[in-house]
């Protein structure tokens, strides 16, 4: 937890923003796996744990902006729990540790219903299904119409108090950085032909939990990389694949890294592999020297796509004029998503609020076009924002097979070339980046990414 | 997944017992962390793994007694899908893999909620929150009702199938047990003073989700073991406590192994700690040997407590009749929990049916007296029960000053002596047990667990 001073400070601040009413912010609760006792790791909510801190289940907060007034409902234990699950602060302590005077019991949430009633209230839209279930009773707005009547001026509040981050949320990144780091190179290390690809995910899957909450998402770890995201760890690893590994810890205070690298199984690129490796590699490259206030990430994003295609027209797989290749999407056949997205308390930050809503605004409008289309990211770029930079080529025999069939973009494409590379699989690098006065800065240690530095460790 | 002819054979038999109407089994869906698309790993729903065997999100099963027809519910896999996930059988593959034939797209199942009305349903009480809004929905029950309208008859028959496991089970039992087995005794290695409790806890995570599908459940590993389920890893271990590791691994099919034990840490036991471990020892050793077909668990629960009220007697901490003060629940003080629970597909097996169902019959009753209505399971053991065998011995500040104060049973506890243990923590020994045809079989390699076993890994 951050000083009291900072939740204090964030909840003064979106009190003023926010002139009026009730904010309701809903604390997650256990997450049951297989019967209602046996709950995944606990996760708090990102805009909880952002305003309050508190890092346990069964909390609800409140933001009151006409009174002024600050609520934390929650339960004290019991002695059932004192025997089962140990002691813990009160309630009314946990609250004290953040700077919030009010507590009440949990289901005094319950009799305030009438008070929410008439106000305006304000909440984010749920994502789980029991807040959804909690937010229906106590506002009477129906489960599946939750979305619907979430507060966008909240999001819009939240999204500008939450993109630039503080000094201690870089800091807390950074020890998510260092937690990714020890899994990118145990997995080098560990990536042998002959090993199954579980037994790497599991292992580096255990030194996230060790070093801090756990993966901050859910790991990519496959030697078929031309799926995007491949959670399948079934395969043994071969000798000539590329296994590709996207993954990232979140810190004790749940802040996130994520990192993708992609390497030759048993240590030795193949010329073919090396070619193609090469590319995304000067794309990264590329991308972290064009990062800095000012400019737009969409902007930035074609320009990645454009070292990509131009580099792709020089193996002959790519054909006509790069700069038109791009502007008709002729690229996202190879590199079909978008250049990186925000990071912070969420490897997506904030994608609960809508990606859209966290990625774009009133100047810079998404783009409706196969590829550019995922881009998460596109607004222009602020110091202290944190945003990954993981540019990617594949092969993707389905979708090479659709565009040839449909003859899309067959100007920029030389489909009979591309046919070589049916069994290639794919290539993303991704490092994480602070947005500096002015430019762009590498968080972490940087996990080894020259084909030469991947050599020594295998 | 195992061969189609018994998942055919189980919804069959299924099919026989109920007789008439129509059964609903929910899949389970991606759990969101924190955001929609963040979600922790997938856990198939146990009775749906146990009828229909296929592991992925998505599904609805519905087994109708009265046209004897099975259905599965679900939807397949668009470009879009291709592209990020990788590809997929179709649901009519995946159905037909696992003996059923008909399917249809997911929103159908809301078109047969007419066809439900008219039918008897039957359904287990749902857990999951997006179970519990999906249920409503089709049956048109509310959902803070569902449990209340569960099917009695469908839990009963469930218990009935689900309570001797097949021999295929038992396999995947031992694998599970396999991967417990690495987990401790990688846990046992690193058990030195100056290490992180997280570090360890950490690492055998990653060891069950390297040996399978992760850990079974929240791993319990604390120097401060006098709390049951101590899910706190924050510590730093010290010379001279006890580290208390209760953890185990699931199979890549979602069987679970469960295993605990107790070692000091930096490997040499105390003479005081030795008194009481032993004593552990003895009560998990003599319930091994009492198991048998016809037993009841609850009986042997209150040997294993004699046992533990025998030891702590010659110690001095209890006195007077050791079976009157059996009777009198005064044991409990010290161990308060049950001696043990049904495993299978989900650790505490079909918990999610509720735990009377599971562990209790018309002939034996749960008791109400602190410490024996822990007892999850105390009816009579049948060939092919698998179940855990777990005495423990804790000192609990806060429950050992309420029981002075309260006087409760000071006629057979020795209060005075009982404080020079109060920063003990606690000790507990866990194996798991298949019952055979005549006795008790220890399932997988038996974790080192005599002081003399456990000097040598340290």
């Amino acid at each position: 937890m951050f000083e009291k001073q900072i939740y204090i400070a964030r909840r003064n601040r979106l009190r003023d923003k926010v002139g009026s009413g009730v904010v309701l912010i809903p604390g997650n609760t256990e997450s049951p796996m297989n019967y209602p006792d046996n709950t995944y790791h606990f996760r708090q909510d990102s805009t909880f744990l952002y305003l309050f801190g508190l890092d346990i289940p069964g909390l609800f907060g409140i933001i009151d902006a006409d009174s002024g007034n600050d609520t934390i409902f929650g339960d004290d234990i019991t002695m059932e729990d004192i025997i089962w699950m140990g002691t813990k602060p009160s309630v009314k302590d946990l609250a004290a540790s953040v700077g919030v005077k009010n507590t009440l019991p949990f289901k005094e949430l319950f009799n305030s219903s009438a008070h929410l009633k008439d106000n305006r209230i304000h909440f984010i839209p749920p994502y789980r299904a029991e807040n959804k279930l909690l937010l229906q009773e106590i506002t009477g707005i129906q489960a599946s119409l939750l979305s619907t009547y979430s507060s966008m001026e909240l999001i819009r509040i939240m999204v500008e108090m939450r993109s630039a981050k503080d000094r201690e949320e870089i800091a807390e990144i950074e020890k998510a950085c260092e937690t990714g780091f020890k899994m990118h190179l145990t997995a080098m290390k560990m990536a042998k032909p002959g090993v199954m690809e579980q037994e790497i995910a599991g292992t580096i899957e255990g030194i996230a939990h060790a070093g801090g909450s756990g993966t901050s998402f859910p790991t990519i770890l496959t030697q078929n990389g031309q799926t995007l995201h491949n959670h399948d760890h079934s395969f043994k690893l071969e000798k000539g694949r590329l296994m590709i590994v996207d993954a990232g810890a979140e810190s004790n205070m749940h802040y996130a890294s994520d990192f993708t690298r992609t390497i030759p199984v048993g240590g030795q690129f193949t010329q073919k592999q090396l070619d193609i490796y090469n590319i995304v590699l000067k794309a990264n490259n590329t991308t972290t020297t064009l990062i800095k206030p000012g400019e737009t990430y969409l902007s930035i994003h074609l320009k990645a796509a454009e070292v990509i295609a131009s580099g792709l027209k020089e193996l002959g797989l790519m054909k006509g004029d790069v700069h038109e290749a791009v502007a008709n999407g002729a690229h996202a056949l190879f590199f079909p998503h978008g250049l990186g997205h925000m990071m912070g308390l969420d490897v997506h930050d904030m994608e609960d609020y809508g990606q859209i809503h966290v990625g774009y605004d009133d100047e810079i409008h998404p783009i409706n076009q196969f590829g550019t289309a995922y881009l998460r990211f596109g607004r222009r770029l602020q110091k202290d924002f944190v945003i990954t930079n993981e540019p990617g080529i594949y092969f993707i025999p389905a979708l090479i097979e659709q565009w040839e069939k449909e003859k899309t973009n067959n100007t920029f494409i030389n489909f009979s070339k591309v046919k070589d590379y049916l069994d290639f699989g794919g290539i993303r690098l991704e490092d994480d980046i602070l947005v500096t006065e002015t430019g762009a800065r590498i968080l972490g240690n940087r996990i080894p990414i020259t084909p030469d530095e991947i050599g020594l460790l295998q």
